[in-house]
């Protein structure tokens, strides 16, 4: 049940239809899932998150598969099962293997817990941290 | 002021000093950070986290760099200044540029912000999302 | 199927009982939320609990309406569904409208994006941050 | 020391001048705090954030002080430190006084504790919060 | 530079000095400490945290000692400082060991990891956990 | 629809089987439970996983019991509903009481609010925090 719930292609308006087609084009796919369609009540924030994400998410000087990871990471770590599960896809797309998966949430495992320990120890940042290597 | 204080080189024992000779090989240097000597006050948490650190952090599935950026990641996201200082100077020694963390940081932004809007407007997971693609 | 289980009304103490009409009689409803039945196993924290919730979420400097934004937001941001569906209705009743929820939720987005922009680039406080404008 | 330093106007591409340009004329001072400094070095991404702070922060259906105090909560939630100065300096000069402030920080505090007694007792949602009231 | 400045005991109120004079009795000690200070510009609040203080961390079915080892772990987990030392302090000064912090930090850094694991994999709950053992 | 689905131990390498034997044997049970099956796609984690929860989770300075409620209070802090279950499952086998339950989840409530209240005051640690006390 989300909270405003969706707008679907047939009752958008022309300035969401607009961006719901540029999703559809870059995706090469005949659907807007729930994420755009839940925020599409804020058609500005609509163009605005989808702009970004088109911008943020493209190869670059990191691979698109990276970023995946990276965003993937970051849902786990902030417990987004929604985000999880359409990153993932999204990652098994572009060639993301099990592998890849595993061993990027072993990182996850050992930054979140490692972020606890230097935070209950009060670890002063070492001088040299300050400087480039 | 670290809570426990830091245990050095010369203070440790047998148990310690052979993990202190392990990571100063590993990383080629003379000096352990301050992270180890402050978790050195548990010998066994210090064995277990070293010993993850080593089989994590390096090349496999996903590049040694690639996995630094994901922990740059989780700390920029948990707010771990020491982290982050961290495993920034050390992914620049793995050959990050400033592109590349910008680019990472990008996505740690959009993730964070998107999750967010996802948990708000309690948006269902897609069922396509619930198979691989 | 929660921790506890609930107390019901009719299973309730005299000291639960009085929390429970206070609770219904503030709200002119001739029920008790799932919440209030949680956490009525333990009568201290149900009364403070509630004592806060009279006392906090009331007409003050700020309007009971800008407060129940406030507490969506930071559901949103904890990605607490239970507290997001309980504060979306309870907003609703006070007036919130579809557009103050979507100003709101986008505010929300950037500031989580925003807060971890700035960690990751360590980013020092502006002097004049410490002084009032 | 902020991880990829800061670019100063006089250092800036025309590109990043035209945003430090708006940043001021909108702020109505003759400088850029240091946020804006130290993400100036993905332009895009400077653009993109100005970009949306100005859209997202202005009055609408709420009020821009409103939108601080919310920005202010989140903050507070994640312990950004830098955040939270900058826009409690923001709300102020739109007019937040201490005992907004103070109201604002009850029910941050309120939601996040009760945001955990809700996980912590696994509480079902009420059929009620998933209509509308 | 606290935000709102510190309330000291001779400029407080009538109402703010009973806390004070309360907590000081209850801690035998002739000083507040700044978290008191700060949130003394809300004296209803002051008050209420105060309350709660009290009834809260208190030898019951849990020491009082069990009690700041809890709130010691939640507040590492957060990465607060001022929180760490604040109860670090006051652990200590119940009977808190170096080898409880380090067994007490252990068990952060196990939950906070597979916390994210479970989350990263979409793990669905075991029956047997709805039930009682 | 767990991510990478469950391994059974008929399907699980000799590797695998050893450490289900292994957590199999230290809770005196027949059947492994979903958290494991579900990292066991990384058997190396799986392992080192294990491990951890074997050396970390047992009486010690702290009983079990009291780690227990260290492990539920940070899942309750984090909003991990399957480490809630499972851990509020493994300490009732301990022992846990529903009023030590009800009192940790206090401690959690407490904690979790005037962290949010240090942070967004910016108080400053007090001297005497940097001593023993």
């Amino acid at each position: 049940m989300s909270t405003l719930g969706f707008i679907e292609y047939e009752n958008a308006s022309p300035e969401v239809r607009a961006v719901y087609d540029d999703i559809m084009a870059a995706r090469k796919t005949d659907h807007v899932t729930n994420f755009w369609k839940a925020i599409a009540h804020d058609p500005a924030n609509l163009k605005r998150t989808w702009q970004a994400t088109k911008e943020i998410m493209v190869d670059g000087a990191l691979s698109s598969l990276t970023k995946e990871l990276i965003y993937i990471a970051i849902s786990a770590s902030n417990l987004c099962e929604y985000c999880i599960a359409a990153h993932t896809f999204a990652a098994r797309k572009k060639g993301m293997t099990d592998a890849m998966f595993n061993e990027m949430m072993a990182v996850v495992g050992l930054a979140n817990s490692n972020n606890r320990a230097i935070a209950g120890h009060r670890v002063e940042i070492d001088e040299q941290y300050n400087r480039k290597p």
